[in-house]
């Protein structure tokens, strides 16, 4: 197909500026916008690359050497070098915003998150999601939605499941929102409850993955102060974009000066972002033998993070299990606790038992919240045994 | 080749320091060393790859999804993930700043800029600049340079053409600058007039590129506010080079403390920089469907952006065309207007038309120049109908 | 191998929390726990790609089109973009640090540094350091680790090797630091001492490489100005992790307050990004036709440098020499200083020839110190002739 080019004149003096024609188009969805047994198939889509999968691993101070070093990976029995389930994670729910929370007042919570096939450099992913419930808390209160959302590959197999609650206003006078496109296929309902590993059962012999991290290294009821923090700068708004969240409250400063209450002021670092920090902080001591990231739940970001906090984090030990059926591996899952402007240590030190009780706990045990914590969740991993 | 690698020995204690040898090598041109006729052939080439079209269209918040999504690009017919054409004419532009105007006081407009041909990665992108005009204002005053550029590929076809204008200081008493290499091949004088479409003809469904932006969707004289702003960050130094372009004014800040006037201060966001970032603002509103950005023209940056500073974007419908011959495809031209620091909704609140007023044309019609906006441009998109 | 992934349920109000298993890993090493002969190869290892070399080499102000332009390198013989050598030698140093010198208190110098293989998109680098030799002063004092490495390639082949001095404090009665793994190999032990250059003995014709680095313009004595700077943002904290190095002093707003001294305050810049982008800054008057590093000694960093800070540099011509049996090539040692905060030339017009002393040979010369002044090392090039 041919297209002229002839040379470009200007038009706008042409035109006369009509001040009836302005059109504000909206993204995002409304409490009334959202119908349980709605879904959405989110626009765009995300290719993966070795670059993008690299600089997300690093940004973020990974350590498990899988999503750094391609060797290991397809020693390991990987096909190439496998993005992050964090990066994954991060960009799934990115790609979701525009339909599912650009309008959210506040992410309530991560439910039954679990990663179901590795993404590799070339892969492109689109996200779908289903709204599962509204709760409708009365005309002036904002209500809390509850949505499914799957992450596909290029060959439409699903690669990460999650539910997540958002807090959503009503519309009132407010503009509606841009209509939503008619799904290509229809939502996978079932949750997938299986994934097949590409493991070829080669020993991790630990010489690139570190001492620390092996299932005979964990017992149920250990507590890991992780040594090093991280502070975080106002580069968190750019990286917002780079695994596509739209949501302005996390780089449109004239929109997070327009709040009201604790998100006013400059814009908040995106919840995953924070998340990918904190497991990176923990890296060293919980994950550098693990082969697969099999979910998280009960995920819960307590209090903003803006440009110039520091970051620690902790780690406790839930439960050592065997994986039935899988002769080397274990499964251990962690509660990982995130702090803000304190070292892990010393948060340790000031609120001792407190920092492991979920916020939203507090009340109903007669404790104070912990202004200086800012996220909590557990995690499940599946990692290698030292005596394979 | 063998080389031989002895043990390094410290060798500055034994040669003695003379400083009646300093050099002092400079880059750029005054307006003395640049004559019409004069061609350059840039140095260094920028080769691009998935990681660098990626991480382009990412910062620079692209909704489009042919520069996000290598799978939708090979269904349209592309070959491979392009390069946005605005990751290459900043990469164009650049190539040619050591040459063109690394010694420039302002950049004063872009002109009929075309985009001939694809860019994918793996592709290595040259610059050429012809000196088209110099215009000298006295011996006291700067001049100004007209300049035609084009950015060739590794098969030494033309992908992009545009003119420019910079304003240039007289030589005086200063350093020369650095002589310019012979170039390895004729300039190409003659511009180009046809593009050659690599368009497979599939329907763009509107899944994957959003409900706003097929062809229908634009009249003439529409006015869009799009929704979002973006807080720009010191992140805009490193930018600056990540696209390849070397003028001091975007980085260097002793430099920057050393001007006087408006430029002087922190470093200045390179334009082309801001141009990205307020394209991928509009590109939800706009050009989500587009499969061929035509080019852009009337191109001025009419207050300079620092760290720190909040962008937003209007846009308003010039023309809604035909696009001859082809079947399922229209051509819209739209005016995109920048402001800072108040939102797009606050600025047509605060100036209405006058918004869309050529800052350079406000003094012979009797009105204020606006020191909130920024920038103002043309730009021609091909885009899908909605019924194909 | 299948792995069941039943609903994820929250188990951290069911674990008891005991503040008696808490753990505090601890990473690097102390002085008493560096023993001379000691050999470690360090965990990760680092994927390069087009992707990454590209990045580091835009970042760092690179100006040789060997590191920019895959075809320009291709030509010239290499089989795919080659990352720099500054690149390599951040990456190699960074996989150390964990063993190296996450607990030193300081960086005080490098020597030998030499480059034996050009790393490409595709390879893995672990590397491996071996105890040189400690010198102890005193239980008070810290002492002086002397230490080895080596960088290899995922077919065991060096690709680098360094001599490098680090200043660490004894233990005390601080944690241990977590055991090292045992390494997979012998360390080299002997240094290599020539290379094999994938040189095609192609023509640089300097029209893509600049017209002031072939080997003709180098003299003896020559002192050359380089004209920009590079204002030094936060952008160093995301850097430190990107090119893979783990001490805290780098991003860790927390451990760098709670440091006395020097160091204390805002988090240093690494010495590697320090090293690169002074390097960057000089490349367009030193190495635009560099067809190979040769090495580095005698390096060192003699402040520190902090987000906010300009640098500037200024190189000085130690050594013109043929390159033996190499027709059309020779090598130029030049000596590079860095300086902060004021441009290079006000650096030299303030501080003439002391510029180019070694700040640890100005006491005995009865000099003052510099304190503008932030780095000083000597670089041996492979350059091209003009006249090949």
């Amino acid at each position: 197909m041919t297209v002229n080019l002839p040379s470009q004149q200007e038009l706008s003096p042409t035109v006369d500026v009509d001040l009836e024609r302005v059109r504000r188009p909206q993204y995002g969805r409304y409490l009334d916008e959202l119908e349980p047994g709605q879904t959405f198939e989110h626009p765009r889509g995300f290719t993966f690359t070795r670059g993008n999968i690299l600089l997300f691993s690093r940004t973020f101070m990974q350590a498990n050497p899988l999503y750094l070093n391609a060797q290991y990976a397809t020693e390991l029995g990987f096909s190439d070098l496998p993005a992050s389930p964090q990066m994954v994670f991060n960009v799934v729910l990115s790609l979701g915003v525009q339909n599912d929370s650009e309008k959210a007042i506040a992410n309530l919570g991560y439910y039954d998150v679990q990663f179901l096939r590795p993404v590799y450099p070339g892969d492109t992913l689109r996200a779908f999601t289903r709204v599962l419930e509204r709760k409708d808390r009365g005309p002036d209160k904002p209500g809390i939605a509850r949505i499914r959302t799957v992450g596909v590959n290029q060959t439409n197999n699903v690669v990460l499941q999650y539910e997540r609650k958002v807090m959503v206003a009503w519309r009132g006078d407010r503009l509606p929102t841009t209509p939503a496109a008619t799904p290509s296929m229809p939502f996978p309902d079932e949750p997938l409850s299986q994934v097949d590993l590409p493991l070829s059962g080669a020993a991790v012999t630990g010489v690139l993955s570190g001492p620390n991290t092996a299932v005979e290294d964990f017992s149920c009821g250990d507590i890991i102060v992780h040594a090093n923090g991280r502070s975080i700068t106002e580069e968190h708004m750019a990286l917002t974009y780079l695994v596509g969240n739209s949501h302005p409250l996390h780089f449109d400063g004239e929109y997070s000066r327009s709040l009201s209450g604790k998100m006013s002021g400059n814009p908040i670092v995106y919840g995953g972002l924070v998340f990918a920090w904190l497991e990176g902080l923990a890296s060293r001591d919980i994950s550098e033998r693990s082969v697969w990231e099999l979910g998280f739940t009960e995920g819960y970001h307590t209090q903003p993070v803006f440009a110039g906090d520091t970051l620690g984090a902790l780690s406790r030990v839930l439960a050592v299990e065997e994986a039935a059926g899988l002769h080397g591996y274990g499964i251990v899952t962690t509660q990982l606790i995130g702090v803000k402007n304190l070292t892990a240590a010393a948060a340790l030190d000031k609120y001792a038992e407190d920092l492991f009780i979920k916020e939203d706990s507090k009340r109903a045990l007669g404790k104070e919240k912990i202004s200086d914590k800012i996220f909590e969740i557990e995690r499940r991993l599946l990692l290698t045994r030292r005596s394979q």
